[in-house]
């Protein structure tokens, strides 16, 4: 399906009662919009109505910026609706930040230069220099703010003044060993993406594979997620394994485990950029 | 969500245009039908589109009995809609086609008899007398049909005659080391259900572990798939993998393919009774 | 390989040292006896050597009463080796635990009755009624130890004796919803297989499950191990996962965990029965 | 284990007969070569002897050149062994072949230039000029040979000097979109590595995905092998799977596919440059 024109992609949550579907459809096909994609799905647990709906903006009666307000007015109100507008050729801008391994960043930066995704990527963050060499191979921004105790915090207040500068609308860790402090997560929330080593929400927090080892498991995660203020507990975007044996030293359990990191946090945030992740209480909502 | 009333089932596919999903959703819920199940997809390459919907009759204003006419008038001609309707409290009624090999019949008749599937198995049909204990066992009965060359058609034709007798649906081929003739197939159009011990195309016809050991593969698969008169050939509905190593002979094939194959089988049966594929073009649709 | 001869099984571990691996292949290769299996590996970090290696006996010049002694003997102080010599013509003997689920039972029944397992299955123990049944297809005894507060302690007695009496070498707990004492553990060392329904060690004690669905994992797991004292947290035989989404709702995971259990504790059980499982310090070495 | 010492790796094969592995573990013993690897096995079926071993040559009583002629000379007539010898500080050369898809490429230049690999990549070679940009980035020499009908034979030719003259020892084919001639092919027996975008042996020669989506497969793989004459048939080193769904389409089989495809291929060139496969009968034996 080529998709010549450009595309309004609405997510929306709200109390699910009868009719919802049928109405938000109706509204689209009756405005000359043609829909393009649909994934819904109802929560009958919580009884919450999700969808994602994409229609092609070339022809559609209603004026790109005016589209926000007839929702909201039509139903906002009426079903509680919770809902993002985004419009495909509006390109996110992604900030990454990393300290010394390589792996993630240089799997993201192939598929970047590659064009394989609809993103901005105007700079990089490191607390150390290790990697200033691949940002250059890739001619990207590179920035060095090495943290203290004692200057976390003003070298924060920088980062985000350069995040804000450069209107970034989301964050990657990328193996960024850092914690990151409730100030900035609150100013990006659920859009810091980190990568976490271990299949959670086993062996949060330091040497996961340490752990692992210890404990002596047979398969190995990596687990990409949202970063709320409580460590290694956002909500779960994607997640995957590799199968391991007694044989595996921890060394294999860390090289195994970085082919794992830079597959799950590369399809994290690839679904965030086509904006396919909704949050909803902790948890996310994936749409095909 | 328990789910107290009776549902219907309704699977669809017509050529997409605008509309239909919000016609059909919408129908549903001036008619008081409280929707428990929607699952839609369209393919944009042959421009088609697909949908699973279910709803509760309980207060449904239109009769059951007439549901189908309802929809055959409103939409048939419209939007040269194919649809099949069922209902919840209706089970299919299952023949198991077995030969020497037990485990995916053990498989199925474990999950049958803790109720874990809405269904009848009114009978066992073999051309070895191997597994007629196992049909002891859960008081299942169990016929013979011995096949050779010279008898086949007379046995198949009176296989059919019993699977008539007994109303059968459908029929799910566990390890059934014959193949089927084109009359039976003809009989139940997307209704058998085989299990190959291979991940098809790979590997297609007899021994398919000995071609996957002499071939040196590094894993091995199962395909379950309805039968079509071309051998191996029909709509897939689900495949599963297992690694192997070159340590492994064509023993630990056979082995390790037979879990395969009854996590296959079943797993693909229960999509059957769910009523959650439908077959468009040689391949399937498979509903969540 | 066909195999004729009866077959001695010899598992071993000691301190690494040059010339183990050697002395013992050529001890038994100069007594006449036919190597059929040998699988050694060394973990560096303990300095530890293990090896899993087994000959023919049909023309082994050491009576086979004898061969334990000459090993104690030979090597037993000089590397400070601890070995296991087991028989392939003796059967070892198993209990089945159950509570009310019989995915599992019906599981390992099917392979037993079906040949595939070189083990005796004398008796099957529940704390409930439910499953009399499944005993009963299989011809297999069931004993019915109702377990409350107040008894428990006399049960397990009971049990313990019926245990001795049936000359069990190992216990298989196949969702047997009861925290076995910790005297019975004592008695079957790294000789009581659980299978736990999730990737351990996340979700550890009850309803893993519902905790895994409150997490919003994009995959579950299930775990086999041997029973120690500290709950859930015994040597890791096997661990398998499968995929899961937002839209799967607790009986789904609780469904699709159903088929991992029963294959995980399934391969654990076939591993111990095979003995190619060694136990060292709360890990285990799993030979091909 | 971190290994100071230069070590000696050597793989062999024989037909398998009593004593072979205790008589070359305790030469290298005898001679006080300290093993830091051993992996054997034996193929009962083909009745033939396999095994990886390394040991550190500090102290080793044979002097590093004269390794191979004690083994020709203790073993090779005597036991008909066939054996390869390799030193760990003898990086083997790898050249890279490329056409127009940069995925491949890039995964295996960020390990390499990460320090990940113990190989050198000296140049960089493909028939279209599009990825040059990619080799200059890695600061490796990049090679245009545009291959048509017509000048096939000569530029094979000359692209064989150059590997001549950068005594490259092995070629990766990483997405390059030409079948290489047999001179070639001969040239390099066994030392070409290959990535199919599919699971062989389904889905032989051009287009793969396509050929996977019209037959409805729910997984699809990618397959590295050593080429040889006959087209993606060679020996296979690794295969890897990813699940799909109706609902993807061939442009989403052809992504999800390259993360497969690049995973595959570099773990296939990681197990030969670490010298653990070894190839009988177009069949392969990964060491671990």
């Amino acid at each position: 399906m080529p998709i010549k024109s450009e595309v309004a992609q609405l997510l929306l949550h709200c109390p699910d009662k009868p009719g919802i579907l049928a109405e938000v459809t109706d509204f689209i096909t009756v405005n000359k919009g043609n829909i393009v994609y649909l994934d819904q799905y109802v929560d009958h647990a919580e009884n919450v109505f999700f969808m994602r709906i994409a229609w092609e903006l070339d022809g559609f009666l209603i004026p790109k910026e005016k589209i926000e307000d007839y929702f909201q007015t039509l139903y906002g109100r009426k079903y509680q609706m919770i809902f993002r507008l985004y419009f495909s050729d509006v390109k996110p801008r992604m900030a990454v930040f990393v300290s010394r391994m390589s792996h993630c960043l240089y799997d993201m930066l192939a598929r970047y230069t590659a064009g394989e995704w609809n993103v901005e990527i105007p700079l990089i963050v490191s607390n150390h220099p290790d990697l200033e060499h691949v940002a250059r191979r890739f001619d990207i921004p590179f920035y060095l703010f090495p943290i203290t105790k004692q200057n976390k915090e003003r070298q924060e207040a920088e980062e985000m003044r350069l995040l804000a500068e450069n209107r970034i609308n989301f964050i990657v860790l990328a193996r960024y060993m850092q914690i990151v402090s409730e100030k900035m997560i609150e100013a990006y929330p659920n859009r810091i993406i980190n990568i976490h080593h271990s299949f959670l929400p086993a062996f949060v927090g330091a040497r996961p594979y340490h752990a692992a080892y210890e404990r002596g498991v047979k398969i190995i995660g990596a687990t990409s997620h949202y970063v709320t203020t409580e460590l290694d507990a956002g909500p779960i975007i994607e997640q995957e394994i590799v199968r391991i044996t007694h044989k595996d030293t921890i060394e294999d359990l860390v090289n195994k485990g970085k082919d794992l990191e830079k597959i799950v946090l590369s399809r994290a945030v690839q679904k965030h950029i086509e904006r396919k992740v909704l949050v909803y209480k902790n948890k996310t909502v994936i749409f095909n």
